[in-house]
């Protein structure tokens, strides 16, 4: 029997004139080989992949996008990429290289991520972190963001001042101790995200982002803590009380810091988020701002 | 033009002869009005409904079961139901009327519920609740399940002692107010779940089984907190610590205390989980039982 | 007891220069009542409200926020609003003027919303749609975004073409039958997004847009269905394929037609997303633009 | 400085007398290496574990079940586990070990799962799944359930022979070749889940359960689907019409045939559920039995 010849409808003219800004697939699963400073990393990303739609095309040639998606993972396996950043670079340059008719590709990639950390009594933990990244190819310039969410812990230090003053009224004999030490407050779980945009030519590495929003919140948590353990993560926490706030601007001075050598132009996004263990909802701040406008802070 | 006669696929035999325990619909949602004692209330229930299958026949008659469903919420605009447990039963009932062959019925419903309470300075504050309720219509017998899940707080007694006694050590000659109070720990945002069977002929209020988580966690939480309310949250709550351990046996206790005069073999089970603010998983502790089994222990 | 002094921490200078963009507090979820034409309606919103914090303060005043969500909930208790756009405006006025610091608000409305449907024999039916607004105030001027997700069901049209060739070659002799009658393809659950800006001064119904975005599909869906309406259903679905791009592209042409008198800028949004049934993801398409540029393609 | 004595708050008596079902902790998240026939497979589980707990004792030493996990985590990057199964055998045997006043534990792990699969035209396609498995220690018995879900297609069987009906109606010259060819219906995803028990001394292989799911559905999805794949697929799925019981009952069919060998009293459990296409709630169906029962109808 011959081939028969199957028609091609998605290069069909459509009924109207309009142009689509994103056309793809989302939701793809796939585990990929990541090679990062001194080991190899598995990362099972979940992946949204898009191009642009000229108005004279009915749809986009959507099964290539998860070919493209396959070619990169394939390759991954005998040539591991530096990072997920390369990655996507791949593959919105393969986007625009097999949909002959686009003008813009994106990706987005966000993956867990797990990282060795060492408890306060220097005992081994593995804690889990996400990473993401995101790649948009336009009229030939490419545009990479690279980002982390870490969750922490944060201690309000609203309440915990409210609580010295009261118990100063009441224990006034021992107002100098109640100043001394850290009083008991509100803490809860936060996650701090950090999204950074990565220029060509330079490299940023997520284990760095990862370091700053730890260090941004009142304490870095961790899967194992024996109780004296236990014990040194609370009393720091509380040592070091923050708010939401107070965690974006650590996040930013540290940014503007170790960045400094970046373009000005260069996009920064810093969110916190706590889960208020007082309340039923959370605690929201965000800066969104390009690297020059910190840099004029500091 | 005659009207064609349809086939029925589903009255068809089946190639193997395999009954089925359950068949039906999931993840329907409705809005429905329940009276409350003095008000009525709104809910927005997502619902799962099945019936058993005999081995003769294909297929359930699906679109039935959200005729049932109309029918009753329908109803429930006129003549609002009781409450959650008197829809579920008015549902079963109507599942096994409705499919013939069935010898088994069964309806899960859960929903938001709101419910005002006062914060500690007195101010009115509309707190949001999970409210859910199970009932199973077999061999001619209703059983039934009414469950609440309720956020609050918990405060760890573990942390706060190791800390104290870390302090004591630091501070000996502030021993006695060290002693006196509480000091700081890790707190947090926790979920508790109280599910009860309700017996034909009993009756049992939501709100009671929300009042007796409350009263079982370190602390309520308050969706408005002026800064003195949220001080006196935080310093009751840390007076109160708790284990998730601590939560379910408070429960417990309350529970066997208040429905004492229900049958021995009702059913109670009672969960709950800590968001763990120094780690990244959750807490986690459950118990079990009949009514009878926690009144021997008493 | 004399009252003592509370310190207020959020009033202090904190230690960097940096301010931000958005903080606030997420997840808030109330019971609002909305009066829509004819009829009042309950909705169920997840709230997220935003302010700007200049770098001269440690924190936002949080508790202000959810007092102003009570106010705006209470208040709509005996005057129901007109719309979830209103309620948003309102809110957004009010968070300026409570927080006296502020230049920017932001309002960030969702909620589940019910509308009655007639499937094709007549019969009422209750469909669920979400609903959304977002709301910002900035330099003095309002801007808002109305939205609505509907869930109907796309055919894919290149399948069928594919299947029909196919069947065409294997069926010479009945070529013309095979032309006429619409033959088996893939279809699925689609997920259709359309947001569009209303302009001070302009008013734009929420049942409109889910008409809108029900007629793009291939075929709205319905909670009940006998078997003659589900014929009725799936073969209408099928002599009206779509791709996610023929929806979106479809969408845009009722909007460019019904709104073509709102002021050009008017910001436009649609989105699709099919759950398709031959893949374990999803296929995605949109569009973002100005009314003006819409027009300009017709 | 002398190391201070830490009180152990754990060790405690509790003030009610109540012993705890299930005590642990729940979503923890490990990346975890596994042998399976002739390759490695890393896998990325969510994992839940619980001890039972005295009445004399007031909490768990929960920070134990973590090193549990690390332990074992550690010891499969040397020697890497045969399975998930074994994996879980040996937490919960290490949890009764180290937990000495236990009686009971129980662990329970999912995780993503990738395999390769060919497509219609032999073209590889790495399609992924979802594994899990628990296992409970009781009275020094293990007992384990390892199960799959698996991601495919159902087309509807009452609305293809509704159409049929119709379209024979009016197209009465054509009868024939109407009985011969699939007709239009609605297909949609499913999500079918098979879970067994694994009697000791047996070995049950995860990727059978997903063939025999695969093999139950109208047919399975691929990532990648050339066009002529794509309507082999829908061909394929519309000669092969299941409603979501006919999963079950297939599944069901080919699992009392495989597994004829193993105890009478392994449990089964076979869950199919499909999102509809044209209705906005999922249609499911179950089957919880023996394998005994289920021989029993053979």
């Amino acid at each position: 029997m011959e081939k028969i010849q199957l028609p091609d409808i998605q290069a069909q003219r459509p009924n109207t004139n309009f142009k689509l800004t994103r056309v793809g697939v989302t939701n793809v699963v796939k585990q990929i080989r990541v090679k990062r400073p001194g080991r190899e990393v598995i990362l099972t990303p979940t992946i949204n992949l898009f191009v642009d739609l000229p108005s004279t095309k009915k749809g986009s040639d959507m099964s290539r996008n998860i070919e493209i998606i396959e070619e990169i993972v394939e390759r991954s396996t005998t040539r591991p990429c530096s990072g997920i950043e390369e990655l996507a670079e791949n593959m919105v340059k393969l986007l625009i290289k097999k949909h002959t008719y686009a003008t813009y590709a994106e990706i987005e990639l966000s993956s867990d991520y797990f990282l060795e950390r060492l408890n306060p009594s220097g005992k081994k933990s593995v804690e889990r972190y996400r990473l993401f990244t995101r790649a948009i190819l336009e009229k030939g310039k490419i545009r990479k963001m690279l980002g982390v969410t870490v969750t922490g812990m944060t201690v309000c230090p609203c309440a915990m001042e409210t609580v010295r003053a009261v118990l100063k009224e009441k224990y006034p004999e021992y107002a100098d101790l109640l100043e001394k030490i850290p009083v008991v407050s509100h803490n809860q779980r936060n996650n701090t995200t950090i999204m950074i945009e990565v220029p060509q030519g330079y490299s940023i590495e997520a284990n760095d982002l990862i370091e700053i929003a730890e260090k941004s919140m009142s304490s870095p948590t961790f899967e194992i803590l024996k109780r004296k353990d236990e014990e040194e993560v609370v009393l720091n926490a509380h040592l070091n009380p923050k708010f939401v706030e107070d965690v974006v601007r650590e996040a930013l001075n540290y940014i503007s810091k170790k960045y400094s050598d970046l373009p000005k132009e260069t996009l920064v996004i810093v969110r916190s988020e706590s889960e208020e263990s007082i309340h039923k909802h959370n605690a929201f701040a965000e800066r969104i701002s390009t690297l020059g406008e910190l840099l004029d802070c500091q």
